[in-house]
């Protein structure tokens, strides 16, 4: 007998916790469709010389390989040293690169496109960090070139996304690449010392200001006191509301060609904002915001729990200027964001923000004995082709375990046709979780069922809902979480 | 520079391939919940040792192991013939078995889920074999037992989903391992060497009826002539209708208990659909269905596209006794099917019945010049906020490159705002599938657009659809295609 258990570092739900995280995936769908972009999914691995293309570093230790069982045999049989063929998928972005290079001609650009699948990552087993999780990606790519303009309509999206989860309110941090740089350049840091100052700058959160600075005062940066003080004002400026954004932005003063660019594209991305009616509580200009990593040019966004700021930015990223320069000669600069879901619904659960679902079944049609089965069975095709989800019960019990049954499975109908009710034409309804029970004519059960339904997503999340023991982690638990976003992020 | 591409033996589409593909699932998916089935997924590697519980054989060769970058490093240091600890799922039944041994104390009994995600077998590389390919499974799973009402209820869904497909019409072909082995038992065949001739049974759509006699009456088997000639004749049995189902099981004449057990209960059966309203012309009686495999118990079921016989099963599946003694001693009988949608759509590729869908993205907003934008992103907006998917145009082009742009990319409609409409409150819509175009009041384009879209769907399969190359495949090709469901059925 083999114990059964999942390996380490995934999150595994049960049914009705799949409802509820199948219902954001649902969401997330629908706000990247309503903003135009188009499904891809790609294949979970991809060749390993085509995947790991970046020279050695973090990303490369964390990749799983995959062999098929006659390939073990080979690389036992002398080929050691050989890299096995094929890698899993460690983000969206590289299987994206490699998507468009490869069907660059069968493309329409600028090229929307979502991507909701898993990634992989070799992770040390952790409480809350994930080997497997889910990503939800929107980019625009361009062809040779790409408006700012995209820039400005990926916090829209954001925020329509965030609004429809309904998991609090939340603030888009808003910082741009080029005003950092630019504002690096005006303090007399060359562009190779640029992205080290970067990386630094991104650790403000972690390791706090003083450590920071000394960092930046001591050997490796000598960079002034008071050249490291301003980094840190400059790092510190946050708004609060449109105006005080654009306050804020003006306040900066001068600064070098690529600073005002920077400044410019900020604004107008601000006025976007406000065109598409976006809140001005759901933006902000945050230039401590750096997300380390060469790779962004322009804008760069975090996105936060206002009232779960420790969760870490939920959704971020930027605007690069060459997705795919390993795999073609095409220049494409492109913006996305990538949503860490898996990691996302495991913090939510954690901080009560999320439960188990009811089910995804309206009703359970109940039988008394035998010979009502063709009835119910009849019964429940009638309320199916009225959009009704609906399980029958295929054997006769005593209708209290029928109801037991339907409670412990979150159904919240139960539809219960004895001889009196199929001699009167109607059927008794009991709602397991109103309590109440009511009689209607058969002609109105779908209805009336129907109807129902909508208080139903309301009760799941409200007071009344059920929490039946369904709510149970089943991931493999170590020491404590650590940094935000560690799952999160396009690269 | 690397050449972007997949591995072999994947099936990768674009953008509006994929929204067909999607669609599909998304039908499966409502089809499966209409009936009462709760939504499962589980990790895509599972630990080799949890995996592999079946001694040797086809399955095994044909899996594909998972480690990380350290574990390689540790085989390599020596610990070689080591299985590596994971390895990718190869289908869905092994995993569900996990899941319900593992989370059995959790869930509600008879515990029915479905579960679509992709599964991978190492393959030979050939045309129209997938190394990695969707399965869509349902299945009811009992504590201890489960009433054959259960497996009466699985035709229901099979024909229900194939319905709302709309893929073409289809019969699901049944038969029982009961009425099978009793037939067997009354022919003098023991125990035995009944799976044994079952699975030569199994190959008479492939070997023909000669080569199988010349195998009963060989050496190995050693059946009389008579007997041999019985067992084909048996195989050879076909209904067309209810009443005809119900005629041929009455000629088979007397048998022995399990064979009248297993005609109760596929009598039993035809009944449930009749009282489930399932068209007679969608099942049949065809005795030769064995799927070869020791797994099943009771009611087995493949499924045939009347117009594309070739096309084999596109959907198998049965009743079984013991879904997970490997992992509890808790018995779990169940009953189950397994759509294999990759290697079902491209079929239906090939054969011209599916073809790349219209955009998800019901209308562009074009962009005449610059001062347009904050106009454009406000309209863009409201549509949205009606339910409707809207790309904004967001540099301003010519207008007939804004057009060609929404040509290409499959978007059917373009809303033009030009000065004179702005100033007279009214929009331009561009039908570029019908080619008509029409002023409406802004305040009525949402509705009209809305009203416009439900004629989408159809256009897209009917004589106007286009195809604009990109229905063009991207897996890689090699000889023909072999076996029937091959990619398809639990196993």
């Amino acid at each position: 007998m083999i114990k059964p258990r999942t390996p380490p570092g995934v999150l595994e739900l049960l049914p009705r916790e799949q409802v509820a995280f199948q219902r954001m995936l649902d969401t997330i769908r629908r706000t990247f469709e309503a903003y135009g972009f188009l499904p891809v999914e790609t294949p979970v691995f991809e060749l390993s010389e085509v995947l790991l293309t970046k020279t050695g570093g973090e990303t490369e230790r964390q990749v799983y390989f995959v062999q098929s069982t006659g390939a073990l045999e080979k690389v036992a049989g002398g080929d050691a040293g050989a890299l096995p063929e094929m890698a899993l998928r460690f983000d969206l972005t590289v299987p994206l690169a490699r998507y468009v290079a490869e069907h660059e001609h069968d493309l329409a650009f600028p090229f929307r496109r979502y991507q909701m699948q898993r990634v992989y990552r070799g992770e040390r087993a952790q409480r809350g960090r994930f080997r497997e999780f889910y990503q939800c990606d929107i980019d625009v790519i361009g062809k040779d070139t790409l408006s700012p303009r995209f820039e400005a309509e990926v916090p829209a999206v954001i925020n329509a996304v965030f609004e429809a989860l309904g998991i609090g309110e939340f603030t888009i941090q808003l910082n741009h690449r080029k005003l950092l740089r630019g504002f690096f350049a005006g303090q007399g840091i060359g562009d190779e010392a640029q992205p080290l100052v970067l990386r630094e700058i991104d650790k403000l959160d972690k390791r706090g200001e003083d450590a920071v600075r000394a960092t930046l005062e001591g050997e490796g940066f000598g960079l002034a006191p008071e050249v490291a003080e301003r980094l840190l004002a400059f790092s510190r400026i946050r708004s609060e509301g449109h105006d005080d954004a654009l306050a804020k932005l003006a306040a900066l003063g001068d600064g070098t060609p690529l600073f005002e660019e920077g400044r410019d594209e900020l604004r107008a991305l601000l006025g976007a904002l406000k065109a598409m009616g976006v809140p001005e509580s759901r933006y902000a200009i945050n230039l401590s915001i750096a997300r380390g990593l060469d790779y962004y040019t322009g804008m760069v966004y975090e996105t936060t729990l206002t009232a779960n700021p420790g969760i870490g930015s939920i959704c971020s990223g930027g605007r690069y200027d060459d997705l795919a320069g390993h795999y073609t000669k095409s220049k494409l600069p492109g913006v996305g964001i990538s949503i860490g879901l898996t990691r996302l619904f495991w913090q939510l659960r954690e901080a009560g923000l999320v439960q188990a679902a009811e089910s995804t079944v309206d009703a359970l049609v109940a039988l008394f004995d035998d010979t009502g089965l063709d009835d119910a069975l009849a019964l429940s095709q009638r309320l199916r082709a009225a959009g009704l989800n609906v399980e029958t019960q295929l054997e006769a019990r005593k209708l209290g375990k029928q109801f037991q049954y339907a409670d412990r499975a979150g159904i919240r109908h139960v539809v219960v046709r004895g001889e009196d009710e199929v001699a009167r034409g109607v059927a008794t309804v009991k709602d397991l979780r109103g309590g109440e029970q009511f009689e209607v004519a058969l002609d109105g059960l779908a209805d009336s069922l129907l109807s129902r339904r909508g208080t139903i997503a309301h009760a799941a999340t409200g007071e009344g809902a059920v929490s039946d023991g369904t709510s149970r982690p089943t991931s493999d638990g170590a020491a404590a979480s650590s940094g935000p976003d560690s799952n999160g992020g396009t690269p």
